[in-house]
Order: structure tokens, then C-alpha cells, then sequence
């Protein structure tokens, strides 16, 4: 195998950035145009600039911008050797992820007179795409060259707006903070590619998928980031007033309780109770994913408190026990530990939706329960057969939405396990640039960088380095 | 003395936390409800959802939790080892702290109809009780475990509200940016505790007692991420309009003099005139500490100009000459300087407030008179012999406010004082797992931790150092 | 040459400090006073407080804070040794700029009655006159004392202020974003001090002038801050509503359109396809720099997306080819590359102005053409014949506007490049501690710092490292 012609970026990475740029800007120039918010023409003489729909998301999409290419850069860069990948692969990735996701929710939801009209809204959404390819990513972090990463967005992201269609639009669940659609998709799909991908030659690990103590203290901070304004995150798209200011209260809740949780159980199981920093990094934001699809419902505070218990404990204890079992009986090499960050507090928070909405009486909802959930508004007039097949705006029963909700979670396991798989297959293809096993995890692949101090050897600080001149004062 | 087992973690740790979050997790689910806010049976089928209190206080909020998880965390991490605790401890803390505040606080403002009603306000001014115990923490940073950190929480969070109630609501002294409730508090209890907790071993220094490259650079950025926000803080709780404006012009000239004179002053007073690291990270902030009581008063701009030179000038003063003369006369050790930061900076904002108050007519502030000094309001028709005797409702004389804010700081800091020396008497129980002295400052005592580089020894460096895969590329 | 004496800042820089805090106090306290929105005494007893300008700009103002002293702090902190000094120059040099531009601009815009009247909004244009000096430092960093620097700072403010007059006030032209009035201004300015500084020492580079693994990374963290929230600094002063809209939606594509063609264009032409560190921490945000003329003009999102592909090219080929050129043959150094950030994507920025401007017809923009364009507004009554003379709302027609668009580009080239060498001249007086050939890019130089690990030598490295208490645990 001639290691230099096949991980080199040369052309190929090029070439695939050329193409989809060219085809981008093809469709931008002549397939966008303004919407309602951003266009001048259409505004009338005696509009009132406050009610522009940029005041009630920007500072929102600037927090949400910040977690995404600060905090998870940083979350992610927690390999010695591998930090400057993991923050320009996530920022690289997720502009990809971005743009593309633009153009195929714009053709879908935002086309209309030949033209996709974009705004700050559409911005928004599409960030909600590529926070699932980023999570995604996390599973085959280091194994996989950046044009692999691509291929993956430019796969996943149109299953993503699938099964988000089907899910939010089809079925008409509930789930606001994005538990089912974002963190449960993004988890099997990452774990399906990781199936494809599957390397035994990594099976017992490798000797640069360590941190440094820098890495680690970095990678904590971006944890702390994501930390901060993950009530951003969540809160985002739900209904303006009560329903909004319930959902910083309850991620606030929950995450509160899972940086206890985590230093408690972590300090629990750990050799001389010394706290696991991959459980810091990680089990501190398992009440932030857990909490999406409850986080606007009557919960009452104490229940987003158990759900940051919960989830916690869970994300722990999938480190612990789960992760080796998976990688040694079923083959599934999980780098970040997606699943436990967010495929089991996911799914707990889907079943704590279900949970919720058998068991608090509507009356809890007032006047607020139908922006809660949409689907159980009083029936339309002029609904049609298919309207009631799926009991949409047929004043569904609690009962019937708690279906709704479980067919979600079912259809985002499924599509994601599936597209996950096919998608890794696609991605073993030999021109990709796919790093060999000794040059996984290694930042100078694909990068004009300074050797990390770290990974010096005896004979280099012998003789190599690097000696500057001297400064005497 | 059994190392090992005075220090592990293991079992103390979790059991306080699982005590701790049990005990909250019961009060949450039976004690707290939601807030008019947040409370979704209660919105009237008109509301104007913009009117929501979320909006008054959430970017605001944001600001503040970035400051003191993010710009306090980094800030404490000038150690060279020390840094992923200094973080991390941070973390822990101020979640803890906050859960804590949220409950005492809760039982105190917020109960009524058997249910502690919650919102953002609620996190917002628990926040505040919290950077009281993070500032403390900093006197005894280093010599303590966790453990301990948690403990004094669990003891200061209640002094602090039982402090800030007797200042704010029995005095009505005015204190809107915290510089007496939190500032000269948490100094003052952070120096009685210390007093308690004094150890003669540390008393020359302690070899891991000092920054690296990296961590003082890593320190001065959270300084500065503290400098960029803190006119968020400040001011997040000043009566909007006008009063928060001048709260955020005030701030930041305050703090934009503090940084320019701190260069002046380091340069001056070190060897070859060489600034002190030191002193950039905690004399910039000085201004903010000081301009807090008098943020919304009517000082002028050239006010809070001269206001932010005294305060570094005395920060820095104190750095060079008090800190020594307390630690070798008085045996205060001050691990972080916070006499310098918080408590002599404090004590002057205290001062320009009573002067301020004395000095500045009432004209100065039109109709806003009574938003700014709400005492000082025309009297109430049904006040009790209390009210009198306290001077409350009753239209205050300037003079008489000017009283009470000297009143205030007393109240501060003898509580402080009093209160933190028995907690640090408490702290000195002998199963908190406290680091005997040669495992102060070190991360690997409660952490699984890299060692950091520069603390390798030449030992290390030809034998033990371990040697990755070398990559050719 | 007495090195030692030379170099040392103690006396000179407290010297200047301390006479600039000094003026500035006296002009603080005599001459500044509230405006209307910080003034308590001049608000009605009806005012309703959320119409306060405090937050229209507040949020956008702390994001730009973040910028200029995390984002940009840390972008140039790319050199092993001197990050120390990148970010506390930074921090030190924009507070400096800062005070003084709001006293500059203070006396020529908001003086009356005897005062400047403060607010945020003065803040906020004086932050904007700061970056042009935080920009022309990166030409000479590492080159130049914090003397120097600021003196250059006094020097290039008065200057900004004057061409910013000319421009905006004067020639009406539009540069919302200022793309010529900062990036263009800034860039030659940096330049023409640094070919009056130019030393023939630094010719060949100089061994402490690259970056360590660790300072790349943090410069690519820098980087990303400032690409999040370049939207704000670009949208900050457009007229709110769907202008603003439409300067966040433009900015966000042209940075995203930056990045994928930056990794495209730096693979493509690197030794291997190994992206260069260099074109990420820069190329990456050449977009931002060119939207600001067009920011809030009706270019279609695929003109956005277009200027972010030109700038990136522009910049990366401005790395490869230009700047080494530059300094063989016309000896103009440019440590950190701004003619590639902010002078090829600026001209690129200000001729895209033109063009949208004799190209895009008026009906696109309906009833707001005079907000965008606001020398366009039909003539005023009252016009005297100065207004005549330059155009002055005298609805001037497009191609007029696009003449003086291209008059505000020369005139901003000329005043800087003159102003920039005839500074640069000033900056050779002998006593302002110019760091000799071989300290400069150290840290060392001016601060109390612990050695970075990377500039060990071998010798340090057997006997002269500092052995600390070894850790057994």
C-alpha cells in the first residue's frame, strides 16, 4: 500500500470542496433570494424595525454558534496530538454541514416562486442539521480523513431533514430541544458508519489516543462552554413567553444536577476515587440531551432535577461497562462515546416525554397547551383522510401523542442505524484519503504542524530539537 | 499518618454529594413549583409573550455564567499544576453552591402556598451567593479538597443571604453591583477561614506553587473574559433605563482605567521594570469590584474614572506589600490574593459610596431618585414602629442613607470574618481528606490526570517518558 | 549600545502611562458628562425605560468586546514565545485607544454645553476607530515596544477619526461595516510604519518567530472566536430591521463561503496537501472583512457567497506570493499578514460597493433606499452650497454615489499610508525601549514569565530545569 499517494489531501480535497462550492454557488446565485425578514423591497413604509424576526433569535444563534465551533471544537480536542484536527475538522465540517443543509430545508420548506428566501430562521435550522453530522462525527474521530467527513455530512444531513420530517411534521411528536432528532439520530448514525468502519487493528487501542494534560484541561473548557449555553440550545425554537422561559429552567436544572451526579458517581467507581476526566468532559452535559423533548412540558423543576440524575448516571455507566462491551462483542469502536453522551440520555428523554405526557393532566398547560403541543389543537375543517390516518389536528388524546412520540423515537433509531451503516460503507471506498491504523490520531497527516511537546522521544530531546537563540536577560 | 487513605475521595465524596442531592432532589419535587413566569396554567389567553422576565435577564445571565465558569475558572488555573482542579473545583462549586442558594434563597423570598416558586430571577440572584463562596475559595485554593470547598459552601451560602438581608432589606442600604454583599463579604470570610486553616508548612511557599508559560497565559485570558463581562454582572440587577445604562458606562471606564494603571504601576514597581503576571490578572478587574456599590448613582464618568485608578493602585500595593506582611505577621495566607482583588478594592467602592451619597444633590437624579434609593422614597401610610425605627419608607436624608451603607459594611465584615473563621474551624475536622502539605497544588491527588510536562524531571525525561508511535510523514 | 538600558520599561512606560491617565482624568472629570440616555436627571417621570439605546447595542457591544480582546488576543498569539505579549499588548493598546477615541470623537461629535456626553454608543465608534489600531499593530508585533505601539495608537486614532469624517460625513459615502474605513485604513497604515520601522535584520526571519503546537491552536481557537461574531461587529450600526437582517445573513455567508474555500485553496497549493495553519487562522475570515461596504445592500446571498470565495483566494494567494514579495523587494515586513486579512479583501470589499451600486436597481430596495443609502434622499430644503458642492442630500444618483464610494477608498489609502510612515518615523526615536534584533518576539523582553517549555534547550533540559516536589501518588 503506498501510504504517501493515499492519505494525501492533495486534489482530492480540493476537488470536493471545488465541486460542492461551484454547485453551491450555482444554486445560491440563481436559486436564493431574501424572505419576508430580510428583504427590503417587500417592507412596508410603516414597518416597525423592532419586529424584525432577527431581534428574537440572534443572540441565541450567536450562543448556539459559540457551543458548536468553541465548545465542541475544544470538547473534541482531548488527544494529545489530534486537538488542532479535531477543532479545524469540526469547524471545516460544520460550515459544510451548514451551508449544505441551507439549500436542501431550503428546497423543501423555503422554495416557493423559483427561489429558496433565506433568513436568519433558515440559518437556525440548519444548525440543528449539523449539530447531528458534528455528533456523528465523534465516533470515528481520528480514524477517518476530513474528505470522509464530508461524504458523511453530505449524506447524513439530507436522512437528518428526512427524519426530522417525519418525526416533527409526519407524526406530529413533540420534541423542542431536539433529544429525538438531533442526539438519538446523530448517536446510531455515528455508531452505523462506525460498524462500516470497523478496523481491528484499533481494537486494542492505540497509543496516541491519549490525553495530554493540556488536551485534557481544553477539552474540559469546551465542555464548560457547551455547559454554559446549552439552555440556548434548547430553548431556541420553543414557543416565546412561559414555554421558552420553563425550558432555560429545566436545562438549567438538569444540568445542574448531572455535574453533581457526575463527580459523585465518577469518584464512586474510579480507582482511589480519583474523577475520570473523560466523565467530567462528558457526563456534565448528559442532563442538557436528556432534557430536549420534556423541556417545555410540566415537569415541575424536580423532574428536570431526576432527569439530570438519570442521565448522568447512565452516561457513567456507559463509559464504564457499555463502551468495552459494544467495541469487544459487537465490533462498534466508539471514540468520543457518542452513545453515552447521547444515544442513552437520549433515549431516556424520549421515554420521559412519553411519561410526561401520559401523566400530567392538561390542566397544567392552561391556555399554553396547545403551543406545547400543536397536534392536539381542536380539529380542522377542512381536514383531509390522511389528516385523520395520523390524527393530526384532530385533537389528538394524550394517549394517541404518546404513540406519536414513541413511533419518533422508533423512525430516528431506525433511519440513523441504517443510513449510518450505508453511509460508513460508502466511506471505505480507497480514494478517500483514509488514514492507516499508525497515523490515526495524528495531527501532522493532514496539517503543517509543530510537533506537540508531548510527544517528544528521548532520542529527539537528545538531539532534534529545536534550539532558538537564547535570550540572557 | 496513612496517606492514602486520609486523601482518597472515594466514599466521602459521593456520600456528601448523593446526601446532598437526595436531600435536594426531596425538596425540589415536594417544595418547589413554578413562578408567574414560568408557570404555564397561570398565563391569562392574552398574554404578550415579550413581556416574559426571561427576556429582562437571560442574555445577562448567559454573561455571568460565562464569566464564572469559563473567566474564574481560567483565571484560578495560574498554577502549573494545579490547573484542571482549579477548573474543575470551580465547576463543582459553583453548581453546588448555586443549588444551595437556590433552596435557602427560595425558603426565605420565594415560599408561599407550601412551594418555592422558581424562575430565572431565582437563578440570577443565586448566582450572586455563589461568586460570594468562588471568591472565598480563592484564600484557601490549593490547601484544601474538595470536600472542604463543598463544605464551606454549604456553611457560607446561608451567612451570605442572612448578610445580604440584613444590608439590602433591614438596612436598605444600596449595593446594586454587590461590592459590600459579595465582594468584601466573601473576602473576609475567605481570610477567617484561611486564619483557621493556617499551616505553618506552607509558610516559605510551596515548590508547585507557581504558574508555567502556558497556565499564566491561559490565566490571563479568563482575566480578560471576567474584564469583557463584567459590566453584565454589575448591572444586571439595576432598575432598567437609564440606571442600568449609567451602570454599564460607569463599569466599564472604571475597569478600562484599572487595566491602563495597572500597567503603569507593575512597570513601576518591578525589577527592570517588567510587568507582573500577577498583577495583570487581578488589577485589571479591580474597577469592577469597586464601581459596584455606586453603579447607578450619579458619579460622572471622571467618578468612576478615578475610581478604577485607586482600586488597582491599591490592588497592586497590596500584592507587593500587604499580602507578605499579613502572611508573615498575622499568618493569613491568601492563596489567590483576594484581599487585594476583592476586599481592599471593595472597601473603597464601599467608601465612594457613602461619599457619593453625601456629596451628589438630589437634583443629580430627577424622577429617578427614588429607583436609585428606594429608602429614601416619600413614607408609607401604613408603616409600623419598625419602619421608623429603621428609618425605612420614611424619605430618608441623604445623610441618614449614608448611614446605613457604613451600617452595611460593618455588617459585612464582621459576619464575614466571624463566620468564615468557624467554618474554617469546621474544615479542620479530620476526615474532609485534606492534601497533606507536599500534595498541595496538584492536580493528580483527586484527578486521573497527564502529569503536565513541565513538572518532568530529568529522571523522567531519559527513562520514564513514554514514547508514542513515532509518525514519519 | 547599552541593551539593558534600552530596552527596560520601567519609568518610560509608567512616564507615558500616568501622563495620559492624568490628561485623561482631568478631561474625564471637567469635561464629560451623561447624553440622554445615561442622564437620570433629564428623564421624563413617563419614560418607558425599554426604549433605552442601552439595548439596542448592548449584546452587539459585549460581542465585539469579545472579539477584540479574546478573538484577537488569542489570533495573535501564534508565536511560541510571545503570547504572553500578544494578548496583553492587545489588552493594553485597545484600552489605550479606547479612552482616547472617546475623547477624540467625544469633543468632534459630542460636545455641547461645554461637555461630551457619554453613552454606549460612544463605546461603541470608538471601539470601531480601535480595531484600525489593534490591526495596524499586527504589521509590527513582536517588532516594537509597548511604548511604541502606544504611541502609534495616538497617533493613528486622531487619524481614523479624520478619514472616517471624510468618508462617511463628508463624501457620504456608505461602509457599514467598514470595510474601508478600518480594514482598508488600518491595513496601510500598519504597513507604512512598518516600512519606516523596516530592520534589515529581520530580513531572513528570526528563530523565535514560529509557533508551537500549542500557540497555533489557541491562535485557530482566537480565529474562531472572531469568525462567530464577526456578524455582530459588521451588523452593529446598520439601521435595525431588515438592513440588519440582511448585513448578519450576507456576513454569515461569506465567512461560511471562506472557510471551505480556505482548507480548498491552502490543500491545493501546500507541499502535500497539508493545510497550512497560517491560511485557517486568516483566510478563514477574509469574507467578514470584504461584506462590510455591502453589508446591508441587496446583493443576493450569492453575491455574499461569491466575496467570501474572492477574499479567501485573495488572502491565500496574498500569503504565498505577495507578502514575500513585499518584503524582498519593497522591504515592507508584515508579521502577522494583515495586507492579506484586511488590505486584499478590503479594495476587494470596497470595489464590490461600487459595483453593487451601479448595478443593483433602486426598486430592490422600496422604501429603503434612504436608509441604506441616505446621501440618496431627496434634497433638503435648506441646502447651502457647500451641499451642492459635494452632493449632499441632493438625491444624488447611483453612479454619483459609486464616485464618491471611490473616492472614500483613495482617500483612505492616502491619509493611511502617509500617516502610517510618517508615524512609523516617529516610532525610531531612540528612547521608546525598541527591543534590539535578537529579543524581539519574546516575551521575556517585558514581562515577568515562566520560559515556555518549547524553547528549552537541550543544556536547560540536563541541568537548569526546575525540579519540583516529585508526586508520588
Amino acid at each position: 500500500m503506498s501510504r504517501v499517494f493515499s492519505t494525501s489531501l492533495r486534489f482530492r480535497l480540493p476537488v470536493l470542496l471545488f465541486l460542492f462550492q461551484g454547485a453551491l454557488l450555482f444554486i445560491f446565485v440563481l436559486f436564493t433570494t431574501y424572505d419576508g425578514h430580510t428583504d427590503a423591497a417587500s417592507q412596508p413604509a410603516d414597518i416597525d424595525p423592532a419586529g424584525n424576526q432577527l431581534y428574537t433569535f440572534f443572540s441565541l444563534f450567536q450562543d448556539i454558534q459559540l457551543m458548536l465551533l468553541v465548545g465542541l471544537g475544544l470538547l473534541l480536542a482531548f488527544m494529545k496530538g489530534y486537538g488542532v484536527s479535531a477543532v479545524a475538522y469540526n469547524f471545516l465540517l460544520s460550515n459544510f454541514c451548514m451551508q449544505w443543509a441551507l439549500i436542501v430545508q431550503g428546497f423543501i420548506y423555503h422554495y416557493h416562486e423559483g427561489k429558496i428566501h433565506l433568513g436568519l430562521y433558515n440559518l437556525l435550522t440548519a444548525e440543528f442539521a449539523t449539530v447531528a453530522v458534528l455528533i456523528s462525527a465523534g465516533a470515528i474521530l481520528g480514524r477517518t480523513s476530513p474528505i470522509q467527513l464530508l461524504l458523511m455530512g453530505l449524506c447524513e444531513v439530507p436522512l437528518y431533514v428526512a427524519s426530522e420530517w417525519l418525526i416533527l411534521s409526519y407524526f406530529q411528536a413533540v420534541d423542542i430541544g431536539g433529544t429525538v432528532t438531533v442526539h438519538v439520530f446523530s448517536c446510531y448514525f455515528g455508531l452505523g458508519a462506525s460498524i462500516a468502519l470497523y478496523r481491528s487493528g484499533l481494537q486494542t487501542g492505540h497509543p496516541k489516543e491519549t490525553p495530554s494534560y493540556i488536551s485534557d484541561l481544553l477539552s474540559l473548557v469546551g465542555a464548560i462552554f457547551l455547559w454554559v449555553f446549552w439552555p440556548s440550545f434548547v430553548s431556541v425554537l420553543v414557543h416565546p413567553g412561559d414555554g421558552q422561559h420553563r425550558a432555560v429552567l429545566h436545562t438549567w436544572v438538569a444540568l445542574t444536577a448531572s455535574v453533581l451526579t457526575t463527580f459523585a458517581i465518577s469518584s464512586l467507581l474510579e480507582k482511589k476515587g480519583k474523577v475520570s476526566m473523560g466523565h467530567l468532559q462528558n457526563a456534565t452535559l448528559a442532563g442538557g440531551v436528556a432534557i430536549g423533548t420534556v423541556a417545555d412540558m410540566a415537569i415541575n423543576p424536580g423532574g428536570a432535577f431526576l432527569l439530570g440524575i438519570l442521565s448522568s448516571l447512565a452516561c457513567i455507566l456507559g463509559f464504564k461497562y457499555m463502551t468495552p462491551f459494544l467495541a469487544n462483542k459487537f465490533r462498534i469502536q466508539d471514540q468520543c462515546g457518542i452513545h453515552n453522551l447521547h444515544g442513552l440520555p437520549g433515549i431516556i428523554g424520549a421515554v420521559a416525554g412519553i411519561a410526561t405526557i401520559l401523566l400530567v393532566p392538561d390542566e397544567a398547560y392552561g391556555h399554553q397547551l396547545y403551543h406545547v403541543f400543536p397536534a392536539r389543537s381542536p380539529p380542522l375543517r377542512n381536514a383531509t383522510i390522511e389528516h385523520v390516518f395520523i390524527g393530526e389536528t384532530l385533537g389528538r388524546s394524550a394517549s394517541q401523542q404518546a404513540l406519536f412520540q414513541a413511533a419518533g423515537l422508533g423512525v430516528s433509531v431506525i433511519i440513523s442505524l441504517v443510513g449510518g451503516f450505508l453511509t460508513g460503507l460508502l466511506l471505505k471506498l480507497p480514494f478517500l484519503a483514509q488514514p492507516p491504523d499508525q497515523f490515526c490520531f495524528d495531527d501532522e497527516l493532514y496539517f503543517q504542524i509543530q510537533k506537540p511537546l508531548e510527544t517528544l522521544s528521548v532520542d529527539q530531546v537528545d538531539g532534534d530539537l529545536q534550539v532558538p537563540l537564547k535570550s540572557k536577560v
